[in-house]
C-alpha cells in the first residue's frame, strides 16, 4: 500500500476558483448552460449585529480584493471539477469556459475601518452571474472573519483606556491562517501589535512578546532563569513572574534591577496580585518597571480591572479577542438585489420568513454634524441625492483595482478616527443605544413594488 | 509613491519557522546562547473541557505532522529576524543555526479520532529545548481547533440519531483555511460530506450541496427556476424552496414529478414547515423525496426536531458546527514536563494559582471491559506498568515520520468506533456524567516530590 503524506491544507493562489462551495459551481453550470450572462449584482451585509455589539468595524476587503484579481481554474482543478460525480454529464465547454476565467465585474465597497450597521452593504458586487455568483464563499468567509475580529478588538481597545492592548491569540485562533488574519484585524481594531512573528512578516505591524514559563521552568531556578534573560536581552527584559508564586517572582525579578523593563502576570486574581506588584517594584525604587496582565482577558474583565485602579500598564489578549469569544461567528450574508436583462435592471428580493431583504443597488449615506460626528445613516438607492457621506466606493472597475490600497497603518487610522466620531452612547461596552438607520423612502417604494410583483408570480396557496 | 498590492495572507511552505509567536524565537536565543542543547519534553493537553463538553475526539495531528516535517527558514525569513528591532543584537551565530533548522525530535501522540478527556496529553514532543519550543503555537493553533469542531460535529450527528449532516459552514468560518480544516474536522467527527469544494480536491471527502436563493431569484419566476435546474441536473434535482414561502414552494417543486430528488428548507419553524411540505409531496404521490434542513442548526436544535418526529432526512449545518459556537476555543496548552540535563531527566511543572501541571512524560491508559467498552483512564508514568490500552503511540522517531497515516476515513471510523465504546452516559448531549480519569500513584508521587524541590528553591516571602 502507498504511503500517505500529511496535508498541509494550505491555500493555494492558482486554487481559488475551487475554494468555494459546491452549489456556486452547480448555480454555474446551469447558468452558462442556459446562457444567462448578463450582470447581477449581490451585496455582502450583516442582518442583525451579534450579540453585545452596537456597530462593526469593517476589515478583510483587501484579501477580498487579492481573492478576486487573483481567481483562477487551473488546467488540474478544471479536470477535478470534471470527473466530480454530480458533474459527470455536465457539457464540456462549460469546463472550458472556466480555463479562461476571471473575475471581470465591479466592487464597491466600504473602506476598511469604517464603522458599519446593520442592513448596510459593505460590498457590492456587479459581474455575469456566473462570476458573482462563485465568489460569494470566500468573500463572506472573509470579510466576515476579519469585520468581527476587527469589532470585538475596538471593543478591548476602548475598555483599556489607552493602555496598550496586543494579540496573544495565535494559538487559540481558528487554526494557523486565522492568527495571521486574526492578527491583521485585531491591529486594525487598535491592538499594538501581535505575537505572530508571520503577521509582521506579511504585514509590517509590531512584533511583541515577552517569555513563557517554559523558559523560567528550564533553568533551575526562577532568579537563575531570571538573570539568564537579562544576560541575553538586557534592553528587553520583561519577565514573567508567576510560574510559581506571583509575588515571590517579583521580588526576584526586582534583583535585575534599574535594567528591568517589565514583568508580566499571568494568571490569578489581577487586581491584587497587580497591586501588591506594584508596591514591591515600587518599594525597590523600579516605578518605570511595567506591569503587563495576560490570561483570558476580555474587554469586560479590563474595564473592570481599570475601574478598580489596577495598576496595570499594558495588556496581552488572546482567545477572547481572536475568536470573539462572546459572538464568534458574524452572520454575514451575500444577496441577488438587481438583474441586468434585455438592457433593463430587475430588481431583485427574497422574503423566507423572517429573512426580508431589500433590493436594487444600494448606497450608504451617513449624516455628520458639523463636528464630523456620526448622526445617523440612511440607506438610499445608489445614485439617489441624499445628503451625508456615501460610504460605497468604487474598487474594482471591469476586474481591475481602481482602489489605492491604504496601508496597515492607514487602515487602523480610519478605525480610530471612525470610533473618535461615533458618539459615546452609541459604543459603550454595555447597554449601547441603537444607532439611528434608516431606510430612503424610494427604497422603501422600490422594495414595496418589487415585493408585489413577486409575490404575484410566485406565491400559490 | 509606490502602489500597493493586497496580500493574501496565505501560509507558505518554506515560511513555518516563522509562524510562531515572538517570544517562541526570543527564548530560542536565549537558550541557544546559554547552550542550552539538551532534550526537552512539553506535552499538549486540555486543561478543563470547555462548556457542554463530556469528551473531545482528537483531530489535526496529520497537519502537525505535515509542519514538524517541513519546519524550516528561508534565508529571506532569517534576514527578517536578524532586521526585527528587538533582535539587532543578537550574535549572528544564532541565524545561521537557523539556516540548517530542522524539527530533530520525537513525538508521541494519540491517533486522530480517539476520545480524550482533561488533563490527558494528545500529543508529547521531546527534543532539544529550542525545537520544542518553537513548535508549540503552530501545534496548538492547528491541534485545538480541529479538535474543537470534530467534538463539536460528533455532537451534531449524534444528535442527528443516523440522519446525514453535511457541513455547509465555510462562509462563517474564521476565514477561508478555517473553512478548509472545518470540512475535515468535521469529516472525521462524523459529517457525510461538506459542501468545501478546496476540502473535497485535497481530502477526498464527498462534495455536497443543492441550490441558493440566487438561483431561484435570478428567474422569471420559482417554477422556471425549478425547471432550468431540472433540465441541468436531471438526476440531481435538490430544490430550495423557501425563497418565497416554503409551502408555495413545496407545491411548485412536486410539479417537477418522481425525477425530484430532494428539497432543502432554510428558514421558519422547521418542524411545522417539514411536516406541511411532507404532506404535500406525499399527496403527489412524493414519497421518495428528501427533506433537507438548514438555517442556524446544531445539535439542541436537531435533537428537539427530531424527538418531535420532524420528517427530515438530512441536515446541512454550518455556523453553529465549524465555529462550535456554544464552545468557541478550546483552551488546549503545551507544558515543559521534563528536561535532560547531564543524563539525567528533571521533572518540571508550574504551580501559578489555579493552574497546576504535573510533571514528567505521561502515558494515557485506558481500561476496556469484555465488550471494548471505555471504563476509566489512568494517566502514569510512561514506561509505568498499568494495565489498560496505552493511547500515546510515536509518531516521529529522530525527526522522521514511522507512524502510516490512516486515511480520512479511516480516521472517521476510529471516532465512530471510539463514540460507539464511549457509554451513553458520558456521551449524551445534556448533563453527561464525568468519565472517570484518575492518576496514578507513581505520578502523584512524582508530583508532590518535584513541587516540595520546586517550592523550596523558589518561593520566597
Amino acid at each position: 500500500m502507498k504511503e500517505l503524506k500529511p496535508k498541509s491544507l494550505f491555500l493555494k493562489e492558482d486554487s481559488l476558483g475551487i475554494v468555494t462551495d459546491l452549489y456556486q459551481l452547480t448555480m454555474a453550470i446551469g447558468y452558462f448552460e442556459h446562457s444567462m450572462q448578463d450582470n447581477a449584482t449581490f451585496e455582502l451585509f450583516v442582518r442583525n449585529l451579534p450579540k453585545n455589539r452596537s456597530y462593526l468595524i469593517t476589515a478583510g476587503l483587501e484579501q477580498a480584493l487579492h481573492y478576486l484579481t487573483h481567481i483562477r481554474f487551473s488546467a488540474e482543478n478544471i479536470q477535478f471539477l470534471s470527473q466530480l460525480p454530480i458533474f459527470e454529464h455536465v457539457n464540456h465547454k462549460f469546463f472550458e469556459y472556466l480555463e479562461n476565467f476571471k473575475f471581470s465585474g465591479s466592487v464597491y465597497a466600504m473602506p476598511e475601518g469604517t464603522i458599519v450597521f446593520a442592513d448596510e452593504p459593505i460590498l457590492r458586487v456587479t459581474a455575469p452571474i456566473i462570476e458573482s455568483q462563485i465568489v460569494e464563499t470566500y468573500l463572506l468567509s472573509i470579510i466576515n472573519f476579519q469585520t468581527s475580529i476587527a469589532t470585538k478588538a475596538s471593543r478591548i481597545v476602548y475598555a483599556a483606556k489607552g493602555h496598550e492592548v496586543i494579540d496573544f491569540g495565535t494559538r487559540r485562533a481558528h487554526g494557523p491562517q486565522a492568527g495571521v488574519i486574526a492578527a491583521r484585524a485585531s491591529f486594525i481594531g487598535g491592538c499594538r501589535g501581535t505575537s505572530n512573528v508571520f503577521a509582521t512578516h506579511e504585514l509590517g505591524i509590531p512584533a511583541l512578546g515577552t517569555i513563557a514559563h517554559s523558559w523560567v521552568m528550564a533553568f533551575e531556578d526562577e532568579l537563575t532563569s531570571f538573570y539568564k534573560f537579562h544576560e541575553t536581552f538586557p534592553d528587553n527584559t520583561i519577565l514573567l513572574i508567576d510560574t510559581y508564586n506571583t509575588l515571590s517572582g517579583a521580588k526576584q525579578a526586582a534583583k535585575i534591577g534599574k535594567k528591568l523593563k517589565g514583568v508580566r502576570l499571568d494568571s490569578g486574581d489581577l487586581l491584587n496580585l497587580s497591586k501588591e506588584v506594584r508596591k514591591i517594584l515600587d518599594a525597590k525604587g523600579l516605578q518605570h518597571v511595567e506591569i503587563i496582565a495576560s490570561g483570558d482577558l476580555n474587554e469586560d474583565h479590563i474595564d473592570d480591572l481599570l475601574k478598580h485602579n489596577a495598576p496595570i500598564d499594558s495588556f496581552g489578549v488572546g482567545t477572547e479577542m481572536v475568536t470573539s469569544k462572546d459572538a464568534p461567528a458574524l452572520g454575514g450574508v451575500y444577496k441577488l438585489v438587481e438583474q441586468e436583462h434585455n438592457g433593463k435592471s430587475i430588481p431583485k428580493m427574497k422574503f423566507s420568513e423572517d429573512k426580508i431583504a431589500y433590493p436594487c443597488k444600494k448606497q450608504v449615506f451617513r449624516t455628520l454634524d458639523s463636528n464630523d460626528n456620526f448622526v445617523g445613516d440612511i440607506i438610499g438607492l445608489e445614485g439617489e441625492n441624499i445628503r451625508g457621506l456615501p460610504l460605497l466606493i468604487p474598487v474594482i472597475r471591469n476586474g481591475k483595482m481602481c482602489y489605492n490600497l491604504p496601508t496597515i497603518h492607514d487602515i487602523q487610522r480610519t478605525a480610530s478616527d471612525n470610533l473618535a466620531h461615533l458618539p459615546e452612547s452609541f459604543k459603550r461596552l454595555k447597554d449601547a443605544e441603537t444607532y439611528p438607520v434608516t431606510k430612503s423612502q424610494k427604497l422603501e417604494e422600490k422594495r414595496q413594488e418589487a415585493e408585489n410583483i413577486i409575490r404575484n408570480i410566485n406565491i400559490f396557496h
